[in-house]
């Protein structure tokens, strides 16, 4: 293994000296700030730093400041959402700007000397059996990496940034790739970044990381959890060390885990710091792709609901699916989708082998010697028998677009239940996109999105 | 029920006295001579009229004459085979001309006074236990139907010539229909011809027709050919009055079943002639229903091997289903194939949904974590996963014409076996068919051929 790589890509991503020195005085400054507020509202509140900032682990030039505002246990939400939003913009005044962001409770993200600052009620909680919100683990999330990185935080940068670079990097439901923590917890587990990666085979083999020790300490609840993702399928089931209900991995798709797996196998063959910083894909002409491939580009376009990304995605791709498999039915060979938005409109681009179809569609039927069978052999107009099965010819739609409206028109097409409407209204358009979508397609058809090897 | 109908139709299949009383002249005449010829070559030959001829119940005109000439059990088949042709061309000498035919055993068609006379060397069989080649039976199913019919003689004329009208008469290997004898048993089962229309669903349900009580005379006999004929999926199992080895019906094949079950269900609701008299379906031109149905015709035309039928076609089916289902898989949607000959050259022809694909098809992969799923991703180009599977471009030709081509020398199309050679070197045409083949493909096309409804 050539070091060398390694150590540059570190002198990229280690903050200097300077930049610790800002980080810890900004935390000190902001804790000082969020404490003297707390005492001027009178409220019995402990701040917490959490986050990468709080465990250093954060990458050169990337340090979001993560303010947790921990209530009593016994407070009850509704004050916890009303107090914790005053508090935040109580801090916040004394910031440079602010404004009220919203999650599973509203929080203030406001803005001090160039850095953004998320200022979060939650509970103070001790335990998993106290926790009440999703975000309440944070402050034990923050607790156990400190306790149990014992000096690797480098090492967890290294994973991060390799993550970041192959575009694994992230929970959203956009990437559904590693997470920080996640992240953190292999790199505790397993000892350093390159163990990480030598691990990736063995990681899938095993299935189960329980850093913990939850299958022994809590067994009844762990193997719930484990039983659970087991019949979800997930790629890996990390037991929470702070919690043996949760798996850290849940959002971790097949699809990224892969290009983890063969992202760390070519490194190990071969590293180079092309993994951390990839050159940016090189642009090309969906159009070239469409002739190159001979293949038709089908693109739907519509106003895109007022829905957040946990929601709106896993719809726009369930309607994706849903005209995909819609399409193959009518014999329009799908070769992929691709879903998303872009401002105010949503799209759904289906690659398709041929935009034209015969006008006739051979319509199985059922057996000759049933009631149905004499139906269907009433029913329609040519009719012949293929062993005990009858079939009959049926004049049908031509063009795709015709046959899209069809289907959306006898709602034959599984839409994701707030896109419906939308969808039935989109434009449609062949072989031609918007020039703000273009990137997207050329994306789309040349593979380079999903990416796993271009 | 209008029974004008089935007067009309009896008037013109039933034999005038005139013709029975030529064809009974014949029959006494060539008996004599064959009796005469037997004893000229010193054989203990006795010869049988077979056939419908012998049960009377052959139609108006249609009056070939089958003489068996029964030699003893004991005799050896080399000597059988033998003797059996010299006595047939002895007797043939006595009549008008005559040739050698070739089935199991040789045998001589000749001809006297306009009529064709079959020479049929077989064994003289009393029961099924005798049988040793195919032809035996017919003495002992002329004498169970003499036996049995009483009367019904027109009955069973009406229904061969319903089946003949329909296209369902026959059980050679290209027609895969109803045989006289089945016809015959049927009638007697069932005792009329309109009972045996009626009788059309209940038959298959029934599934077993068993005249003769086999199953309760010889139980583990009659047991053996139900349980074989069941496992071939036949749609009837007709125990042979004179042989619990044999299902009467079994070269009947579903879709010629299909088709007598709705022309009776037809001809039951609305009586006419035309179903025993049909005219002849309107000929038309393949190249508009090409351009009706938007799809295409490639035909395959090579030189027609030297087999009998019986061995032709089967492999043609053969060869024609193992290109659809390769060219299926090529993604070129068959409709729907049909082969068979016309001179010295036969013919493969396959209405497929488009000529050209695109250039590039998917190639689905193992899953990604394998060791195949490495190679794959090491071996390909463009490689993206969807879930844990693995999935390539693949550069294809887009020809259909290239496509063919290349499955037949690469052997990825299942071919009859004494056709590959013959099928490599088809020539292939497009949309475009000889003169000789132009009404063939247009029955295809139009389904006229199948012809169950069109």
């Amino acid at each position: 293994m050539d070091i060398s790589v390694i150590e540059n890509v570190l002198k990229k991503i280690r903050p200097t000296e300077e930049e610790r020195a800002f980080v810890n005085g900004l935390m000190m400054e902001l804790g000082e700030i969020a404490e003297e507020t707390v005492e001027e509202l009178g409220l019995e509140v402990k701040p917490y730093f959490v986050g990468s900032l709080a465990k250093d682990t954060y990458l050169a030039g990337d340090h979001d400041v993560d303010l947790f505002l921990a209530f009593p246990l016994e407070t009850p939400p509704e004050e916890l959402r009303e107090k914790g939003l005053e508090l935040g913009k109580a801090i916040a005044e004394k910031l440079d700007s602010h404004e009220v962001a919203y999650a599973e409770h509203p929080y203030v993200r406001a803005s001090y000397k160039g850095v953004s600052v998320d200022l979060v009620p939650c509970y103070n909680v001790n335990s998993w059996r106290d926790v009440k919100t999703a975000v309440d683990r944070s402050i034990l999330h923050t607790r156990w990496v400190n306790e149990s990185i014992k000096g690797k935080n480098d090492e967890v940068r290294l994973l991060k940034r390799f993550l970041k670079g192959i575009n694994t990097y992230g929970s959203e439901i956009y990437v559904r790739g590693f997470s920080g923590y996640l992240a953190e917890i292999l790199v505790i587990k397993y000892g350093s970044f390159l163990d990480v990666l030598k691990k990736a085979d063995f990681m899938l083999r095993q299935k189960i990381i329980d850093p913990e020790n939850w299958l022994r300490k809590e067994p009844e609840i762990a193997m719930r959890t484990v039983k659970r993702e087991v019949e979800l399928d997930r790629p890996l089931i990390v037991l929470d060390p702070v919690d043996p209900r949760r798996n850290v991995a849940a959002n971790l798709s097949w699809e990224r885990y892969g290009v983890f797996y063969f992202n760390a196998m070519e490194f190990l063959e071969e590293p180079s710091t092309k993994f951390f910083f990839p050159e940016k894909a090189e642009a090309g002409d969906y159009l070239d792709e469409l002739r190159r491939k001979g293949t038709h580009l089908v693109t739907l376009i519509f106003g895109k609901p007022d829905l957040i990304d946990d929601l709106l995605l896993p719809q726009l791709e369930k309607s994706a699916r849903g005209l995909e498999r819609a399409l193959e039915r009518e014999g329009f060979g799908v070769l992929g989708w691709n879903c998303g938005y872009s401002g105010d409109k949503a799209f759904i681009m289906l690659e398709v082998e041929r935009v034209e179809r015969p006008a006739v569609k051979i319509h199985p039927g059922p057996e000759f010697f049933t009631e149905r069978g004499r139906d269907f052999y009433r029913k329609n107009e040519r009719v012949w028998l293929r062993g005990k099965m009858l079939y009959a010819e049926k004049r049908v739609k031509e063009n795709i677009l015709d046959v899209i409206s069809e289907l959306l028109e006898k709602n034959q097409a599984s839409l994701g239940k707030n896109l419906r409407e939308a969808v039935k209204d989109a434009d449609f358009l062949v072989d031609y996109v918007p020039s703000e979508l273009e990137g997207e397609a050329y994306l789309f058809l040349s593979r380079k999105k999903e990416g796993l090897k271009v």
